[in-house]
């Protein structure tokens, strides 16, 4: 397929379960779409080298739960997990909910097979953690939005499956208040914090509120931040004791206000809930827009209220919330102000995005770029650095056929 | 100077503490030799956003020692940390000890600022762990040994500095049975394993008996295989019973058949003298070559057959010591039979890297290519990676001027 486009002379988009939302999975007017739904098998996992060799087309779901059946775990996990497919988890190198304990995608690819733009059929599947006979390719391809090469098979690397959980929801006082907590739990589990979701109080209203049809608010709103904790280990014996202690220090001292531990399955996921279904508490928000920006942990403070003047300024009216993966560096805004004009998207994208630029931060620290967010790529990109892209599509892509007005304007 | 030395055509090597085997800073015949020693500054430590912002010239066991004055953790550590800077660990993209806890230097390098071959300085010193703005250009850097631009500043991430640690040397009867001990290590202290370090009997044997001079035996020879273990974390209280804990277990249920635990610091550096301190029992095979392989788990004990066979019938009377990082694929071989030629060389070379193309393996894990590899590239990346690479240097380097020669021939 992919020697067929460069022979014609026809754009290729590659797509997956097209869960992203920035238009990387649109094809161009006149170009071919690129599925890979039926090149959805799982090849092999080797428990002894802890790999599980899959093709592109894989829902990342089937490829966690096989994992899962053999006692092991692929940490990666997303709402679009029932959706999105191994070769574009790949290429938008996702992240998640546990990206503080196990990195992103990135981190869990150690072989890779892509087609080239040529229709070359690039293989290194191997199962290697390191390799440094020469340059390091495959990260260049991943996160690349199906712009450099097509992902066809990927090795992934598997973890131990944990046997413990341990899940929280605690509120604290100040910004701050929530990362020397989040340090606490750090250093105290040495490891096994999985998840620390940080979340403002007008994100947690909305979201609690939005549920107590079918679920009790986990804590009382108004208490400053809040923030969903979860740790994973293989002691059942010590990890819930452990877990309780830290919290107790952090109450004692201060550091957090209020907090509950889930007793039981249905009260993790009523935790959870909160911080991930957004339907009921964001309802009356949309049309929304949601935005997956990344920073230094120091500076979000600073961005809020920049990017709150900012709004205030060019929108007023618009309703922002913030949320976010705090020890990834990672927020998220939702911004709604009830209708949802290209106009108005770009008055959004303006004021957050300029509020991004003046802390060095990332327009895209998920989705990517696509198309919707191409214009703002010098926000967060250096002219040197877009450059560089530039000449390194053209070395590898130079009639640019792979997916082209993605990330940079042809 | 990468302006000057691009201006007048000439090649200009960056060289850091020169701790490399592999001959990558040296050099080239009338060629320029670039080093950053004067620019050793550590710019800062941000225990916020957990992250320190160095100069490509600061010695890496400086960095270490400012992080951990701090009560933070620069999780890199090799033998060469008095001697190698900043600058070469990631043009490197070194190791370690620890890597199956906290990955390789590739894993700690957030923010990088490079010159690159025109003399343009290219600036990305950014705090973030998440972005996915474009192509992960700095992923090209890392490990492309001086080859697509010199690396000047770097932001590294930081870890919480743990307060508590275990070591044990172990011993099992088979590869089999270390795998599984170490998988059981990781399965219950859940992200606390950070070193597990696997030795055949002869290394063992050769190893601990050079320094009975000093120290008893942590272990008697002739066990079949030993491994050294650590564990670090931050509860005193839980961390030294779980991993008793979990040592017990495995010793009832005969996966291991002997351990000692250090039970003060000065006995866990005896522990660690048996891996590291290589001189006193490997002085009489000097002189000797160490090579640095990568293989899946699975085929450790295969391509351990198989370069004992070809070196049998290639050069008989050779020793062959074997141990490594066994958690991260990363076997060491030592070779050695009375004298150095380049022709005993290239025979011992090629025994091992033909053992290592017959598992799909790599034959640089840790010290890179280099000169000394150049010509075995081909054993480890296939013939379209190769291109690849060569197309990705032209792009970066159309001149050739950074480092040529290195990876690659000219
Ligand atoms: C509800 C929801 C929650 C999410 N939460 C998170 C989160 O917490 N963290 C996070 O990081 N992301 C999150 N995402 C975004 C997520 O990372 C992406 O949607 C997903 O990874 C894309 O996978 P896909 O198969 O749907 O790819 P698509 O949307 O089909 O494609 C995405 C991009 O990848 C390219 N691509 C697709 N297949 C290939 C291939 N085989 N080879 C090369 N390139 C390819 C496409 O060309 C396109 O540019 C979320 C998305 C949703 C809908
Ligand atoms: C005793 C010992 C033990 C070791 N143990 C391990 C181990 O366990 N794991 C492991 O991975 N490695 C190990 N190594 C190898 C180690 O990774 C390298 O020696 C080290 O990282 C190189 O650092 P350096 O500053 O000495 O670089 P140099 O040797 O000076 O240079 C190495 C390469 O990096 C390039 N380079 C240097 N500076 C820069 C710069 N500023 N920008 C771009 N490129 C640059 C050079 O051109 C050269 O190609 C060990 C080495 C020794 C001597």
């Amino acid at each position: 397929m992919v020697k067929a486009a460069a022979a014609a002379g026809l754009p290729l988009t590659v797509i997956g379960g097209q869960s992203g939302t920035v238009g990387g999975a649109v094809p161009s007017d006149g170009g071919i779409a690129l599925s890979l739904e039926r090149m959805s098998r799982i090849l092999e996992v080797d428990r002894l080298s802890m790999t599980m060799t899959v093709e592109a087309g894989c829902i990342l779901q089937a490829a966690q739960e096989t994992a899962e059946a053999q006692k092991t775990l692929l940490p990666i996990d997303f709402g679009a997990r029932g959706t999105a497919m191994i070769g574009g988890v790949i290429g938008s190198n996702a992240g998640g909910n546990r990206v503080l304990r196990w990195g992103m995608m990135r981190d869990m690819v150690l072989g890779l097979e892509v087609v080239l733009a040529d229709g070359t059929i690039l293989s290194s599947m191997t199962k290697m953690l390191k390799d440094n006979a020469g340059y390091a390719w495959k990260h260049l391809v991943i996160g690349s939005e199906g712009t450099l090469g097509v992902v066809t098979r990927a090795v992934l690397r598997l973890r131990p499956l944990p046997t413990s959980r341990q899940t929280a929801m605690i509120a604290v006082p100040s910004f701050g208040a929530a990362i020397t907590a989040m340090r606490q739990f750090e250093v105290t589990l040495s490891g096994r914090l999985s998840s620390f979701e940080i979340m403002w109080n007008d994100f947690y209203d909305r979201m609690s509120g939005g549920l107590v049809h079918r679920q009790p608010r986990p804590l009382p709103t108004g208490l400053g931040y809040y923030a969903v904790v979860e740790a994973m280990g293989g002691d059942e014996e010590c990890d819930a004791a452990q877990f309780e202690r830290v919290l107790g220090t952090l109450i004692e001292n201060n550091t957090v206000t209020d907090a509950v531990i889930a007793q039981s399955e249905q009260q993790r996921q009523q935790i959870w809930a909160v911080r991930e279904d957004m339907n009921p508490g964001l309802a009356d928000m949309r049309p929304l827009i949601a935005y997956d920006l990344a920073m230094a942990i120091v500076d979000m403070p600073v961005f809020v209220d920049r990017a709150r003047a900012a709004m205030a300024a060019a929108c007023p009216g618009a309703t922002m919330l913030f949320y976010g993966h705090a020890g990834d560096g990672n927020l998220h805004v939702i911004v709604s102000r009830g209708e949802l004009s290209d106009e108005t998207r770009l008055i959004f994208d303006t004021a957050i995005y300029e509020a991004v630029r003046t802390v060095g931060g990332s327009i895209a620290a998920e989705h990517g770029v696509g198309i919707s967010r191409r214009a703002f790529l010098g926000h967060t990109r250096s002219a040197g650095e877009v450059a560089l892209m530039r000449a390194l599509k053209a070395a590898m892509d130079p009639a640019a056929t792979l997916n082209p007005g993605k990330i940079f304007a042809l």
